[in-house]
């Protein structure tokens, strides 16, 4: 699905102390994107790095060793363009510029070294542009620093970095293993001394004062991906898709405290916990859970996007206002419509039918605009598993909802979605073993939306558009769907009929479906 | 997905006593095609028609209007090419002729009336291109009749019709519901009395003498799906694939003495029964059954392919003698590949390298041409959940590999192809919920298969070609694999050693990768 016309490639590749990652992306600018692929290696550039000092020759090597390779990978792949950043390592370095120089003419890539704000602000707009929220603090726990953000409508308006990230504050408190109670002690003053004041000075700014754990807050960096995979599997999450996903303060801190007490290779067989993370992971839990401890809040979000995906959107979005997307959800949806080349007339067809249906019946079915913005994100990609085939094309649409993150909602939305996608054709609703996401009046509120979504599919059946609208006309026993109509739209009046079956009930009246008028 | 460079659109319409469908395909040439849409309506045009008689002024106006939206369809979704056939019913009507100019003239479509040998051809070479055999008894039930066909070297050689469709034998033998005993016999003599002799015949045929028993039986048409769906669901069956899928002789009579014991309403209950098929399938299980005890067959397969594929296969396939593909599975894996926009120049490097390891390996590790065949179809889809994301892709890859038939492969093998392309990265392979598919050896086979892929996978890993070729040497603790690279492929020998633990298990011996020779 990479073929398409408009379709740019696109290497973001992010320097970090500890790291070097590449992501790959095909997009079309203000359109759509999707990523191609990831390269990852371990150089631990600031390997013996002393404050102000330079970096080490064999660090070095490396470093540019891993660039010259991803250099290769993206001559290899066609890719148009890369973005390459530096971070704390080479900015901290006294030799960094020389580093850049080589970096340039030995791996032929070209490192634009970033700034502790440009770092803080990329980090936050990954998250303005993949969370339906315009006020947060992002954290950004790394191997070297961890990084704070106060996100006051989708920008970053302070932040501060600390070093310690998960490799430094392991190899700086916890020489134990696993670490003693004294080594986790000292650990968790020194967040409260550093981190702490930061996060006194923002409950105390002027004229939006705020508790820290007032605000959402939404999190990065493998650490925090690591214990929140872990704490899904344990509490029997349904959906394997960590974006968005909140991780409660209380499973961080279980999880904390039993990782602290066990040694390496016992956390290496935590489910969740990467074996090549398991002998620093102790370290930025501490971290985590104590930051979350100071701040007070309930959960912390985790982001699956970070600084690459900030540095990647100036490319994705060039002509909007600092890079923003308008409206997440919305990009969300159509991206994953036209992640799967789907016609996009038909789609907004059934959407636009789908809406003047739940804006003639909502009241009388007790919705509102929350379940009318699910219904027309299920109107608009019901159809994606076509891409797979026709037949199972609804059980397909369902997997292919579920399978990537849909920024912007969280995960019973996601459900809704989904079920209504797998049901816009045929049988009962049901969120199936994703029930336990759902809350009260979801069962009706998907019955509602599926028979609502499933006439309106009815009435594009010959995908040419013949119903231009529906008006209903709703009697004591029993409710007209008038459709206007351009042309021929038998078939089209009749399979909506057939189908009417769930919103007869959901109304308490039988269904009949006529042509208002024939234009043509 | 559709709109690759080249793609054709087509749909098949297919007029037949009962209904009316219409199948709509994207294709190229040669290349791969995959199903869009569906269209299915009841139309009855066989109502009333007496032998020798004209068709019923009132099935002739239903079968019109059903054309006329078909082709309003095809118009509106930028369908290139309509072919359309009709079958039994206009073929036996006197003012057969005088319908199909109506058909041109007032709807638009063009019907081409296939003689029974044609009808018998075109199913027959629906299989010959969806099965990987050669010689087999092809069985089509409809509603008005059931075809028997004889497929020597993938040919028609032999076929004849009787009007024992699920519709024509219900009107004409069941007219209780449920059936008596006496109807039910009736019908299963009816079957012994016209279908037994031609079966004897084939029995006797000169020079190739053979038990109707003796050959593959491969069936279609909706009843054979509604009861092969059934017995699925009943036995526990793991893949929700038809095509393909051995419906056992018991199995069949047992559903239909099950089936011929509750009436209508009931066996609308019975799970893999369409409701609107409850009323005739007792009598196309009957007859259904009563064919398969007579030829002494275990088993019928059941064909997700039928007629309008077979009509579809000249166009597909323009150029090869008799529309038949070289190799059927070998086309499968590659549209397979190809339907999901895969670069194949990676997956074709990939799948070479593999067969070297496994051409080095194959007596040591046990294994044959079954299984280069396996390693081969699993490296050329290894990446195809690329598609939805590359986060996931190994479990998105299983999806899509598991999502449709694969034809030519049975379900035991396509489980073990998923089950490589799930864990040709990392992970202990393991086919699942799907294990019961398995025979002895399995295990072991997969084992083996996917740490191979897995190290081929890596020595692509910059997907530059970097590694031309790759060779083995066995030693007595180490098995050194020497790979021919072009350039710099340090990154490819570090990413297979990392990942050579699973055929180092297999090999009972420590793998070493180094370059066998720079040219570059």
């Amino acid at each position: 699905m990479s073929s398409v016309d408009g379709m740019r490639r696109l290497a973001v590749i992010d320097l970090g102390s500890n790291t070097v990652k590449l992501i790959s992306l095909d997009f079309r600018p203000g359109h759509g994107y999707r990523h191609l692929d990831q390269l990852r290696e371990v150089v631990r550039l600031s390997q013996g790095l002393q404050a102000g000092g330079p970096l080490q020759p064999k660090a070095v090597e490396r470093a540019l060793a891993t660039l010259a390779t991803f250099r290769a990978y993206c001559d290899a792949t066609g890719t148009e363009r890369i973005v390459a950043t530096a971070t704390s390592a080479v900015r901290d370095a006294a030799d960094g510029a020389a580093f850049v120089e080589r970096g340039r003419d030995q791996a032929g890539i070209e490192l634009r070294v970033l700034s502790g704000e440009e770092e803080a602000a990329y980090a936050v707009l990954a998250v303005a542009n993949s969370f339906a929220i315009s006020d947060a603090v992002v954290m950004d726990l790394g191997g070297g620093s961890v990084q704070l953000s106060e996100m006051r409508a989708r920008r970053s308006v302070r932040g501060e970095s600390w070093p310690l990230g998960a490799v430094r504050a392991s190899e700086g408190f916890l020489k134990s293993d696993p670490p003693t109670k004294k080594q986790l002690r000292r650990l968790r003053d020194a967040v409260r001394d550093t981190v702490g004041p930061w996060l006194d000075v923002m409950a105390d700014a002027d004229g939006t004062r705020a508790e820290p754990g007032a605000l959402p807050w939404i999190g990065m960096g493998g650490t925090l991906r690591n214990l929140a995979d872990a704490w899904q599997q344990r509490s029997g999450h349904p959906l394997e898709l960590l974006h968005g996903y909140p991780l409660p303060a209380g499973g961080l801190a279980t999880l904390t405290d039993e990782l602290a007490r066990i040694d390496r290779a016992g956390r290496a067989e935590v489910p969740g916990v990467s074996a090549d993370r398991a002998d620093i992971i102790v370290a930025g839990a501490v971290v985590l859970d104590e930051i979350v401890r100071l701040a007070g809040t309930d959960a912390i979000m985790v982001s699956g996007q970070g600084l690459r995906e900030g540095v990647f959107y100036p490319e994705l979005f060039p002509d909007q206002p600092h890079h923003l997307t308008v409206d997440v959800r919305d990009f969300a949806v159509r991206n994953l419509m036209r992640l799967y080349h789907l016609d996009e007339a038909h789609p907004e067809r059934v959407t636009r039918l789908a809406l003047q249906l739940f804006d003639a019946l909502a009241d009388r079915l007790g919705h509102g605009p929350a379940e009318r913005e699910l219904l027309a994100a299920a109107a608009r990609v019901h159809d994606v598993g076509m891409a797979i085939d026709y037949y199972g094309h609804h059980r397909h649409g369902e997997y292919l909802v579920l399978a990537r993150p849909l920024p912007g909602f969280d995960a019973r939305e996601q459900t809704l979605i989904a079920a209504m996608v797998r049901y816009h054709r045929k049988g009962r609703p049901s969120a199936g073993s994703r029930a336990q996401l759902l809350v009260d009046g979801d069962e009706k509120r998907l019955r509602d939306l599926t028979g609502l979504l499933r006439i309106a599919e009815q009435l594009d059946r010959s995908k040419a558009g013949r119903v231009d609208s529906v008006a209903c006309r709703v009697g004591p026993d029993v409710v007209v769907l008038e459709a206007s109509c351009s042309g021929d739209a038998r078939l089209e009046l009749q399979e909506a009929a057939r189908r009417s079956e769930l919103l007869a009930q959901a109304l308490g009246r039988t269904i009949e479906v006529v042509a208002a008028a024939t234009k043509a």
